[in-house]
């Protein structure tokens, strides 16, 4: 007799294929990709280790073919903006992959199938299950089926930029003078000190702060409040 | 009328292309895989981007399928091990790249065909041409071709190890008392400071010194010029 869960794992199993447009030959390794190492000594792991590299691959040559004219420093600022955990979380909740992640009871009991490092971790792995089981172009073809789609939607001209140059660009590009950035405040003892800085714009009457254990951090973090300013302005 | 320059680069790209085991079928790929950016602007920066990552892949896939009882940590460490500026200058080497290279004045003067960085970032960029041109088999079986023989000769046992970790599993192996790291100095101000770490092994009657920028990194070096001593006792 085939219990309950068994065929709502099976009809899970196969929906995930459909979305992922691919069907495995060995469904064992689908399994478990899908396998997280509360639940089981068959997990996933192994499988995420290929399968970030994999994804860093298809990636890498994607770029390469569509922006002819960025640098390689601007590539690798680019994919490190694209390929992340945020992004792969995305993922997981397109393919719904929270609900058929095998979990151990722990893993359960603290909602794990929502904490985006497993979710994450889980669309690698997947990934890299497809990869060994059909190979390279099967596994560039359900990458890009995902990564595609979702580049329509982001704007590219703001990824792999930091928020200072960000900042300094929307500034320049209005002929507006540069944001001003004074450390304010210093806390703590060496090794573990803490920055206060201020970003004033004062052709835009903006003035934020940002702190971080660095100042070029706290800069940052100013500067990021800063162009959120700006952008809530304009919407 | 062609040049001897032109006959001899010819000759060359040809022999390259035999110990590669690869004939392009864009040449012009081979051509910018080889050019430095001193040389022209048509250089090989973001082929080595794309070399870096299909090299990283087709690593990971081999230690994958080989190493099929290793953790994802020892897997990566392996990889790490494996895939590093030494092992490409080899590659380098072994393709006689150094004297195909295009380098601008500036670099030939400098002996730059010999500068480590620019071997193997080179390399990387065949890989990438070879991957651009080929697709991803063909870039899989040129890397493994090279790394394969490679692998044969190095000591798998020590890789990804560190000295620390080795040192350690030498003398359990032997039943010996594990070593003893102190302290014995501290050089320099906060943010810069510099730790001397003395290692000691009574059973084997020898005492080594390693300093670094943290105790830790003092440690290691420490336990390296130990392991180092025990090397050459049992040569």
């Amino acid at each position: 007799m085939i219990s309950t869960q068994a065929v709502r794992q099976t009809k899970s199993s196969s929906e995930l294929c459909h979305k992922l447009g691919y069907v495995f030959i060995q469904p064992a390794l689908l399994q478990r990709a899908l396998t997280h190492r509360s639940y089981a000594p068959d997990h996933y792991e192994r499988l995420e280790f290929l399968g970030d590299s994999v994804l860093g691959c298809v990636i890498t040559k994607y770029l390469y073919s569509t922006y002819c004219d960025l640098s390689e420093g601007d590539l690798s600022r680019l994919r490190s903006n694209l390929v992340k955990e945020s992004t792969l979380v995305l993922f997981a909740q397109q393919l719904n992959l929270g609900s058929i992640l095998k979990l151990g009871e722990g893993e359960l009991k603290g909602a794990g199938f929502r904490r985006p490092s497993i979710l994450a971790d889980a669309v690698e792995a997947l990934f890299g299950a497809v990869f060994l089981d059909g190979g390279y172009l099967a596994a560039e073809k359900v990458i890009l089926g995902l990564f595609v789609p979702y580049l329509a939607k982001v704007d590219m001209s703001t990824l792999g930029k930091d928020a200072k140059t960000l900042l300094q660009e929307y500034l320049q590009g209005r002929r507006l003078a540069l944001p001003c950035y004074v450390v304010i405040d210093t806390l703590g003892v060496a090794h573990e000190q803490s920055f206060q800085v201020e970003c004033s714009i004062p052709a835009l009457k903006i003035s934020t702060r940002g702190s971080g254990t660095s100042r070029r951090n706290a800069e940052q973090h100013a500067a990021l409040a800063a162009y959120q300013i700006i952008g809530k302005k304009n919407d």
